[in-house]
C-alpha cells in the first residue's frame, strides 16, 4: 500500500477539520498546495497562525482591534440605549452595512441548541442581562434568524430580562419577517407566507 | 461599511487561492477557525508550513523522504524494464494499490494543454525520453486518462520516444478503456461503449 508521507497526511487530517470539508476535499487542497511556490505556502500558514491574534470585542463580542471596539466605544450609539442581538457576527455585519442602525450589538455565538449541546453557557446569553442593566438600555431588537433554536432563544432572553427590576420599562422586538424584498410570492415557502400575513401592516 | 479587520481579511484571500475555494468558502473557512481554540488553529497552521519540507523523487516525480524514492531504489522494480506513465501521484497511487504492477512510475504532472498554457516545458515530459534511454526501459504503459489533452500527450510522448536509437524495440501500450467492474451498461456514456466494442477481446 503506498500512502501519503506523513508530513502530507497531517496536513490532509488538519485540512479535514474545516467545516464541511472531507478528507476528499482535503486531499485536493493539499495537493494543489504541494504544488505551490514555497512563499505562497508560508503566506496560507502564517495567514493562519495570525488568527490567534484575532480580538472579540469584551462587551459585544464583535471583532475588535483593542478591548473594546469602535462601536462600543461610540458615544452616540451607546447613548441610544437600544441593543440589537444577533447570533453570529456576520449577522451583525450585514445589519450594520444596511445603514439603518445606529444602536449598540450583542453577538451571542449561535442559538440555543440542547441536542446539539449548545446551552446558555456555550452563548454569551447571560451577559445580555448585565449589559441592559448596566448600560441602561430600553430597546433591544432580537435580531435572530428564525428557526426552532432561534424562538427558544428569544423566549429565553425575553424570561431573562423579565428578571430585571425596570424589565416592564423594556421594550423587547424581533426583527419583521416577511416576504424578502424582490421575493416572489409564488416561489416563497408556505412558512414564510403565512409569516407575512400575519405580520400584515396597514396601507 | 463595518468590514473585516485586516488579519481577517488577510486569511480568507490567502485561503481563497486553494481549489475550488471562493470568498464566501475562505470566509466559512476562517470564521470557524477563528472559534478554533489556540493550539488547533497553529496545528493547522505548522501542518501547513511543514509541506514545505515535501520531497519529490528526482527520478519519477513521487513522493519521496530522500532524494530518490523507494520505488526508483528497488533494483527488482527498476530490471523490470517497464515504465508506467501517469499524469499525477494520485494516479500512480491508485494503481500500485491495485498491487498488479510492479515497474518504475513516472509522474508528469499534469496533461498538455496548450490553451492553459500547460505546454512540454511545464510538465516533466522531455525527462521521459531520458529515463527510457538510461533506464533500459523496454515497455511503456500509459495510465493517462482519457481525455483531448491525454490523447495528445499520448501521442506526444511517442513522439519523442521514436527518436531514440532502439525506439523499435520499446513496446508502448496505453491502459485498457472499457466498462469499469461493476459498471451498468445502461447507465454508461455512449463514448465509453463505443471504446468498449472497440476493445472487445476474445472469450
Amino acid at each position: 500500500m503506498l500512502g501519503f508521507p506523513p508530513i502530507l497526511q497531517n496536513a490532509i487530517d488538519q485540512m479535514a477539520k474545516l467545516p464541511g470539508v472531507g478528507k476528499r476535499t482535503a486531499l485536493r487542497y493539499i495537493l494543489s498546495l504541494s504544488n505551490w511556490k514555497q512563499d505562497q505556502v508560508l503566506a496560507l500558514s502564517d495567514a493562519l497562525r495570525d488568527l490567534i491574534e484575532l480580538k472579540h470585542c469584551s462587551e459585544c463580542g464583535l471583532f475588535a482591534e483593542k478591548d473594546v471596539c469602535e462601536i462600543c466605544q461610540n458615544t452616540a450609539r451607546s447613548e441610544s440605549r437600544i441593543l440589537c442581538i444577533v447570533e453570529q457576527i456576520t449577522d451583525a455585519m450585514a445589519i450594520e452595512n444596511s445603514g439603518r442602525y445606529q444602536g449598540l450589538f450583542h453577538v451571542l455565538g449561535g442559538v440555543l441548541n440542547p441536542l446539539a449541546g449548545i446551552g446558555p453557557d456555550e452563548l454569551n446569553l447571560d451577559q445580555v442581562s448585565d449589559r441592559v442593566a448596566r448600560l441602561k438600555i430600553q430597546e433591544i431588537i432580537l435580531a435572530i434568524n428564525p428557526s426552532v433554536e432561534g424562538d427558544a432563544t428569544c423566549a429565553y432572553i425575553k424570561q431573562q430580562l423579565a428578571q430585571l427590576e425596570n424589565s416592564s420599562e423594556i421594550k423587547i422586538s424581533r426583527i419583521g419577517f416577511g416576504v424578502p424584498m424582490g421575493g416572489n410570492l409564488e416561489y416563497l415557502d408556505p412558512l414564510t407566507i403565512s409569516k407575512a400575513l400575519e405580520n400584515k401592516t396597514n396601507f
